[in-house]
């Protein structure tokens, strides 16, 4: 893995906030008018090559890293050079990030899609089954007692402080990625948790990071979509400091990822894999 | 509006959710083996008369408010007698909802649908574009002063000891629906926020109680979607005890709701049309 840069410590302005006049309001005061800074959620349409294929409700901020995070988690390309081009512009409607991709990428894209239409059989857009919900994946590789609790716990801590759209907005999830030693090197933040995730992913693939080679923390719960999407690029370690659903706990299990959540203060609790965890004490 | 049966307090055992084995750790503690309950979260796709429409991640509770409600809220339905029949499939990959509506509205999706192919021009399944994201809605009717700060804390406040599966589990939203006097009445649960307020108006479509005489709480963040599903089910005050996006804003803005956030203690925050709220104090 090439020398990381280290995270920034909050900047005073991040992107992705904008300020409104608001009215602070109670049964027994006077009311106050005040200023508020609210976190930006925009439409973002992902196209393809020209075709496209989804839209989400992010935050404008790091649209690069949530482009190449979102096509690569969602298993449209396969490594960073599927990516030809990227343009991002900007209608009335929302944003649409226009990506180029290699043919051989979208005729898969394409091929997917028809294989689901015909098993559906509707024969319409915007068909959604349950075959498409669990893609295949093969199992993370981790280490047995590779990863050191104080770590988790010091990497779960610094994610609070690393989170400036979060301080400033009150409306953001944040995703980020340590070392195996807890110092947690990059954020990034969303209105939605798996954007966040995805742009955490992106900016690693932009810049030749392993993330196979860390831990991984969220702001937020950890659904079966958080797991799926840490599975796909190969993070061993996914740390939540709110609650797991049973969905993410089992695709943990079979995907073969430490599971944590609920990590506040100098505990965590361990839904999957714990062999993976280093200092057992006197774990069964 | 019809005399509505009260909010019973938490149940024991709310259904939803599945026992664990975890383990507890932390750096220098002996590991506890512990049980832990975890709220479920299971792939639900909702079919039209037999076409594959869309795929949840949700909760197993309350299905039947969850079909009812996402298909009014998406405008699949426009009244609750669209609807004339529902089964629930159980399969390997999760569950399926077979809702029979009738044939207007299939005819309806399924020339959205084309339409939205047409103008995307891909022509394959599964398109989704800026165009789908905002629904077009006539704005919600409110009563200027109508709306007492008290009964908003109160709602609130009512709010946090009527989630059995979020006290158990730590990891579901709420949505809530309370009377003018900030009396809940009835809460859904979910492990996403849409789907607990999608089945919040799902039951009281189906029980014919008006939605838009009262207050509507959810436990969440308020984002686009949600003030969006609000103005459908016509609520005219959507509070959040957390933070509200700036599009979420924006909309509520637009189709006239009181939007509140922050709702903590006996102090609320109003981003959108503070002239619903009665007992203004010095309000300018």
């Amino acid at each position: 893995m090439k020398e990381p840069p280290r995270a920034q410590s909050c900047p005073a302005s991040p992107a992705g906030h904008a300020t409104r006049h608001v009215i602070r309001a109670g049964p027994n005061i006077a009311y106050r008018a005040e200023l508020d800074e609210l976190a930006q959620e925009v439409p973002v349409a992902l196209e393809f090559n020209g075709i496209s294929h989804a839209t989400l409700l992010a935050t404008p901020a790091d649209l690069e890293d949530l482009a190449y995070g979102f096509s690569f988690t969602e298993g449209i390309i396969r490594k960073t050079s599927d990516i030809y081009d990227m343009d991002i512009v900007e209608t009335e409607q929302g944003l649409i990030i226009q990506v180029t991709i290699a043919s051989a990428c979208l005729n898969e894209l394409k091929l997917r899609r028809r294989s689901l239409a015909g098993r559906t059989g509707c024969g319409l857009c915007g068909i959604e089954s349950l075959d498409e919900v669990r893609r295949v994946l093969p199992p993370v590789v981790s280490l047995v007692g590779g990863h050191d609790p104080a770590a988790i716990v010091k990497a779960a801590d610094q994610l609070r402080a690393l989170q400036p759209l979060h301080l400033l907005t009150g409306a953001t999830h944040g995703a980020g990625w340590a070392t195996n030693t807890g110092e947690v090197l990059f954020v990034r933040e969303d209105v939605g948790r798996h954007n966040a995730l995805d742009k955490l992913i992106g900016h690693m693939l932009r810049h030749s990071l392993d993330a196979a080679d860390g831990i991984t923390v969220i702001s937020s719960r950890a659904s079966f979509e958080m797991v799926q999407k840490a599975a796909a690029a190969r993070m061993p370690v996914l740390v939540a400091v709110s609650a797991p659903t049973t969905y993410a706990v089992a695709m943990a299990d079979e995907l073969n990822l430490l599971l944590a959540g609920f990590a506040r203060g100098s505990l965590f609790t361990v839904y999957s894999h714990p062999e993976y965890l280093g200092n057992k004490g006197d774990h069964p």
